[in-house]
């Protein structure tokens, strides 16, 4: 790693390189704060042709490289490495463009989430995908995991919003994917980029579709004595063809935490409260938030709160957004798990993640996207007690067998990384996932982008049928001799 | 060929394969007739196992093939080839399953585009990508292809709608891509399939997303003096962040052909007819009909036509409908071009397509989506007259020029195919290019999968900078030995 250094300053300067031990601690892990991993050295680059020269020297070198943006992920999709390099887009932060004729900016990978909105807000524009970690996530950590939130029920992931990338490739090569006009002759690899956590290379620019700010929105809260009821109220908006903005649910034990933690003021004796949001025309608004009103009181709310009001609305959301810090103030330790079924078979899930939870005496807490039947599942446990962070992760472990039997997916939102790179055979064939580990070697052959992410290996995951056997050869070399 | 006709009857039946060369010839072309070659063999599977196997026979032996839809291409993307096996999925016709709660159908690629919407309309569902082939297009063809039509303005291209895909892998492998479940984990390579042109193999199942048939759908006509006018109403139109189901335009020398060929009975002394489709809820729709309506009156229409009745609408739509046909009435021959910019800059590109045209005193027709800047200039000649396809060709291309200089792409929905891969590297870098190259080898090391379609060759091409030296070497090797 040391003979890396200079090489390595003469490409990003010197302030642009941290060997300070302290310092690189600081870039340990992600959200995910159980992997850990202090990384052999960090770049900071400025620009896309040090990002790709870095890269390049990387693959020269058989040296593995570990891409980063804001480090809010939660699959561990940044831990890094001690034998590699951890390459931070932390000071590319400009937003190049915003070009509103053609309804898109073009921005810099550094760049916070919730900072395309507010150079957009101006010309009546946003950018749709909102995770929870908008005011600090960066635009090429949501590329790198496709990252969604609560309002992608109705305007979908990251990839529904990129149209054109610039990317470094593993082997140093500056390539453009896609652009301002629609649909691009050639592989949609834009598509294949977004979401690839860091294993194809590292995005340098991204243009990306910027969506008209809604005339109206209108947030309804509704409570529920139980989830069954809230669950009908869901399926009876669905089915009258209403596509709401959102559509979230809590259950008691998360509605009780919320309470305990922000005084959020729901409904007293709620064993399940819905928020869905409208937005669009204001016509459209208010007939669609009526209809809501109906379907929930039929399905048995006993209570329901409109607001229009942007004050009003943060009351609302106050609650769901907290959730799960909220859930800290009732449990010393909590798991989240990040699942998917089919909406149609939320509740059957719902109920078995009950029975699992009856049976194993630990505590299950539901927080959800109900619209697209992305569950967050916090299972709860006393990380005091030995063997209890165990048991937990045994229960969250049999929450995604659940998922998968229901035919739905071991990650919603939150990514693979390494968390869940043992998961992929449980829902993946030998085929299915050799097609993909050839796709990997296609954009990186040498096998030193972000590796033992994503995909099972070995000396991760143990034999598993259609893992691959080798190691990649020069990452083994480079362990051996360099470090 | 001969020593594997014996393999493909074991694999597909004996009526499964077609040796006969008068039945082979009627193979020669998909839609752009004018390059043709006949099959060595034609194959007809009934099952995604009999694909898989054909396929990785094909691979085994270093036999190319070529996959078939039902032919309706307009890049001679499924043009055969005498030393290889034509696959063709017209015998997978079935619908295999109309999920409404999951607002999602699984079909086999031989099913046509409409018959997906016939199935689902019961449900109160359509499959919204409408090729203007789409009574007799096939799913599987569409795929390949990324087809779009006029309504993808809203609505989006076939990538937008798949959301599941068993494969057939070059090598013979069956590979399950996504899912009912949204956003699964590990890379989206159904992106990277769809629009992929049979390089990556042949789907043989998809899972595509339905949509609810609309309350209301209104179709408006207004008529311009001049294409400036028209052009100056789209703007407005999207300015005011209206977003129509379609919005076509025509030019005069187009509306003439569509008068002399279905007498569709457009404005008299129209020099451009704008036409706006709305669908959605009822009172939207007559809210957006009555805004398009003055926008246009602002920009000069001096005759506006609102239909809302299915007969009516077919009325509208009859002239652009037969448009590319039509032409044949006032010109011996055309060539369809089919180019994208960004919508900003159409006004600045017809005005340039107008201006080639004068200069070259090549008459060109001007039909195109408006709404997303996928231009369809129809470019005459006389074939009769020698030199005159030579230059219309000229023509055309130089209109590709201008989408390129103007941010676009050399192709919004007819793809790559033959006619266009040596037109790749006006788009690409050396680097876009070899990208692409690894990534279609990580599919098909064997180099077997259509080869010489969607990348371009030297073969082909000649010596272009990016485009790769060597051929696959099963290929030369099949060629050399076998045929």
């Amino acid at each position: 790693m040391s003979a890396l250094v200079p090489r390595l300053k003469g490409i990003c300067g010197d302030d642009g390189v941290i060997t300070d031990r302290a310092r690189r601690r600081t870039y340990e892990s992600d959200g995910l704060t159980y992997h850990a991993e202090v990384p052999g050295v960090v770049v900071l680059p400025t620009t896309a042709e040090q990002v790709a020269e870095v890269l390049g020297l990387c693959s020269a070198e058989g040296v593995p490289f570990v891409p980063r943006g804001a480090g809010t992920g939660l699959s561990a999709g940044a831990l890094p490495r001690t034998d590699g390099v951890l390459v931070t887009t932390s000071r590319m932060r400009r937003v190049v463009e915003v070009d509103p004729d053609n309804e898109c900016a073009v921005v810099q990978p550094g760049v916070a989430n919730l900072d395309i909105t507010r150079a957009a807000a101006p010309y009546g524009y946003y950018y749709a995908p909102d995770p929870s970690s908008q005011q600090v996530c960066s635009v090429g950590g949501n590329i790198a995991e496709n990252s969604g939130g609560a309002h992608c029920l109705k305007y979908g992931f990251t990839v529904n919003h990129v149209l054109g990338l610039q990317i470094a490739t593993p082997q140093g090569e500056l390539v453009r994917l896609g652009g301002k006009a629609p649909e691009a002759p050639g592989y949609d690899l834009i598509g294949a980029f977004i979401g690839s956590e860091g294993t194809l290379g590292i995005a340098t620019e991204a243009t990306v579709r910027l969506v008209r700010t809604p005339q109206k929105v209108t947030t309804l809260l509704a409570a529920f004595t139980g989830m069954d009821a809230g669950g009908e109220a869901v399926s009876s908006v669905v089915a009258e063809g209403v596509l709401p903005a959102a559509v979230e649910m809590m259950d008691a034990l998360s509605i009780a935490a919320a309470e305990a933690a922000v005084a959020c003021d729901y409904p007293e004796g709620a064993g399940a409260v819905l928020i869905v949001e409208l937005d669009g025309p204001a016509a459209d608004v208010d007939a669609d938030a009526a209809m809501v009103r109906r379907l929930c009181e039929r399905a048995g709310a006993f209570e329901i709160r409109e607001a229009s009001g942007a004050a009003e609305r943060a009351r609302i959301w106050k609650g769901r957004k907290s959730a799960f810090a909220a859930v800290g103030r009732i449990s010393p330790a909590y798991i989240v798990q990040d699942g998917v079924v089919p909406r149609t078979a939320l509740g059957e899930v719902l109920g078995d993640i009950a029975r699992l939870s009856a049976e194993s005496g630990i505590r299950v807490a539901n927080v959800f996207h109900a619209g697209d039947g992305n569950l967050h599942p916090l299972v709860l446990f006393d990380d005091a007690e030995p063997g209890a962070g165990e048991r937990a992760a045994e229960v969250s472990g049999a929450i995604l067998d659940l998922c998968i039997r229901h035919g739905g997916s071991i990650t919603g939102e939150h990514g693979v990384g390494v968390d869940k790179a043992c998961s992929m055979p449980r829902m993946f064939t030998p085929e299915d996932l050799e097609t993909m580990d050839l796709f990997r070697r296609a954009f990186d052959p040498a096998g030193v982008a972000n590796p033992e992410k994503l995909l099972p290996t070995p000396r991760l995951c143990g034999e598993v049928p259609g893992v691959r056997k080798d190691v990649h050869p020069l990452v083994a070399q480079g362990r051996a001799e360099q470090f």
